[in-house]
């Protein structure tokens, strides 16, 4: 992986746990509250090293990853959580040459997160009816260098996705229930399903929908996720979490044999 | 994504939470308390439909997604559980071409999934020096299709990996610290670690000992799942649940500019 | 505190933390899987001492607390919990003095706790319509020496609890919004309501029911437990814990100034 | 319960989950952000009742519980949650007539629960080798009505406690390893001991202590709260919640029979 920066590059800029940025190589100044960088010094570098800006502060500069790049984004819709996107996509088994439907795509985060579990050889169709949410979903997504496989659709598919035969439906809206006989038609026989939905009310109701249309439940979770201090002799959990985000229901397509 | 059973394929019998299995189409009878299935009768079949034993047992056959292959693996160790592996793949930021090194194999199960993330194009090598786990391990993922991806090593790496820039390290052993320098040297710049602690006071040495190398510590935390009974008007979660498995660190590696 | 053991005592036997029982001084013997206790032998010891039984294994023999008799009551009910139960005490703000009215009372633990909680002045007026349920409650209770402060009434009270200008009120059955009404009847301006309610959906309703009647809900809370292991070298939580018992809502009376 | 307010009085003022305040009835004006109300217009009235202030915002006036006083102590240290304090106190078993040792004192919160636990008749000898911190405490538990019950010692107990014979002991500092011999020889056969301690290290040195000693460790536990929103149709935890507060250690002590 070795490589070193170019001209243009997004890198991620990291000073502490609640301070780190992105940048992109080259372009002008990027200020911190303690000095700036001259983004031009940044290429040629190795990346994963030590910088300092020109008050001393010392930041490392690193490749960006995927969840990095996604808190970078510009987010219009409330964004989701490496705890849940994580667990997801290891639900679904997302991987290369899958295909997936998505609704609603938001500010792309996890658009972006299900484009790099089928890349390099599978696709994802995200569909969303706000306009604004999905020109600025494109604009993130095209942030990860993921957007070739992502196909963005200005739909409502409450009638029907334009796909079949999809691996995996992914639905994060509000009125999920809607949504669960057109991902029905979109998937192929044993396609998998997840469901984000943040009220207990929104997820009895999908659950349902998702029964009463002939898909198994296989679970309805939730995660909590908490994060430790980790100086020797001092070690404990942090004061404060997030104390809920949504829950995560994953179903399975499954069929009548004819 | 459709497609038919084919003779020698592994395919997943679902019953309901509590009973399901991973057998092989094609080769003789599978019981359950509830009759059995002809195997040579699934070959043909669509993946994604019932079929019935010959009690009228009322079975789902799907395609196995990997986790459901891990929970059929043989497990001389024990084995990591979904809530943590999609956290710690996702945190890693792992995707195709992406390389890996990985100590202990245990029973493969992270294994497989680091292979899945990295497919078609990363590689991922894993070491284990207790020679009957890491055949084992070989045999689990075998059954993945992800084999031809995996370098088994039966080394111990405390005195250094064979590889060298790393995309990531994982660790899960008892003794983790002992293999935080190795980790140090097979990693590119910027490259990123994982480590799975059952132990608080394992979770100590393991941060203390990444910091001492030079690692920039990003996080550890510990998950949380909750199941939850989805029955419309008796929505709650489980009686039971999973109180712990491991914390998990993720670090990044930084150097000083030359 | 100190005090000798006499016959007819209620005495707390602990072997470790799986294994303790709640037995009588003074009669007969107890049988352990590892040998017996003459329970006479038992009387004139101190509190707090540890006995062998008739094959070596050690006991230790307190004066048992308020939940290790609860522990030992006979349950035709599912029992609550002392996270809950000694949170829902402190939120009600429970006090010498004070008079609280409970429906349901199933197997008694928490009128037991509750009356302890209003010690030595204060009462308790538990309802419970299952004649049979009610019998095995008042023979739990006794054992806690707390019987001469508690009222059964074997009344469903969704007509009216039979009591006015109560300090709190405690509804722990199926249908908590029946008992609503009554409780603000019976309760004293700004007495305390403490509602348990295992289902979101009875919580729903519970909450909705208790606006609706004019209570501020304060709260609706839950909370998880998790038990650790301490072994130096080697802490960690338990791997299974409880995941869910009951949801808590706390409401208080608030009326209209005339 | 009934009762009216009476000249100087404490009241309970309630405006929201967010928004409410101790007073005394009889003194002054009490401002909020939207009016003031004259506190001597309480006098007279029932508790229980809303009133309004001189902008007409309402406002409920309630005789404050103990934890609202608590939550109005001035706090030179980190307070207590009554998730902690109602849970420890059921576990101790308190009641009428016992008597308690504690160290330190602190802000007094944990102070106040353990005297209404003990009330009428008990006792509760608390220690705090900081005087200024005494000075606040006493100040904070005279509030409750229940400075009568308690004794404040200005002493550091790490050479022993004044008292014999307790019913138990809860120790709440930052090494509380040292008090574990001293709580031994204050405690009667059987007594309990409940500690409070933070990070994952004081709870595994107090827990080593407390074996060392002889002490039975019964228990060590976290408690975690979750709040949840309750509007009809959009029930879910909130966002945030606290992660961690600390560990509750419950020991007894148990000798060997001479």
């Amino acid at each position: 992986m070795t490589s070193s920066i170019q001209e243009g590059d997004l890198v991620f800029l990291y000073q502490d746990a609640r301070r780190s940025w992105v940048a992109r190589a080259g372009e002008g100044r990027f200020h911190t509250h303690r000095g700036y960088l001259d983004l031009k010094d940044l290429v040629g570098l190795e990346y994963g090293v030590f910088v300092r800006t020109s008050l001393g502060q010392s930041l490392a500069v690193f490749k960006p990853r995927l969840l990095e790049l996604v808190n970078s984004f510009d987010r219009p819709t409330q964004i989701m959580y490496p705890k849940d996107i994580g667990y997801a996509i290891y639900q679904l088994g997302l991987k290369d040459r899958d295909t997936v439907v998505e609704v609603g795509t938001g500010s792309g985060a996890l658009t972006g997160a299900l484009a790099q579990a089928v890349a390099p050889n599978g696709r994802v169709y995200t569909y969303e009816n706000r306009e604004e949410f999905l020109r600025s979903a494109k604009k993130n997504v095209e942030k990860t260098g993921l957007s070739s496989l992502v196909t963005f659709r200005n739909i409502d598919p409450s009638q029907g996705f334009l796909e079949l035969n999809a691996d995996a439906a992914v639905i994060d809206l509000g009125d999920p229930w809607k949504m669960v006989a057109p991902a029905w038609d979109a998937l192929a026989g044993g396609g998998m399903l997840a469901g984000f939905t943040p009220t207990v009310n929104q997820l009895e109701k999908l659950a349902e929908a998702l029964r009463e249309c002939g898909f198994l439940v296989l679970e309805a979770v939730e995660l909590l996720m908490r994060e430790f201090k980790t100086e020797t002799g001092k070690v404990r959990p942090e004061s404060r979490m997030i104390g809920h985000t949504a829950y995560v229901t994953i179903a399975r397509k499954v069929t009548v044999k004819e």
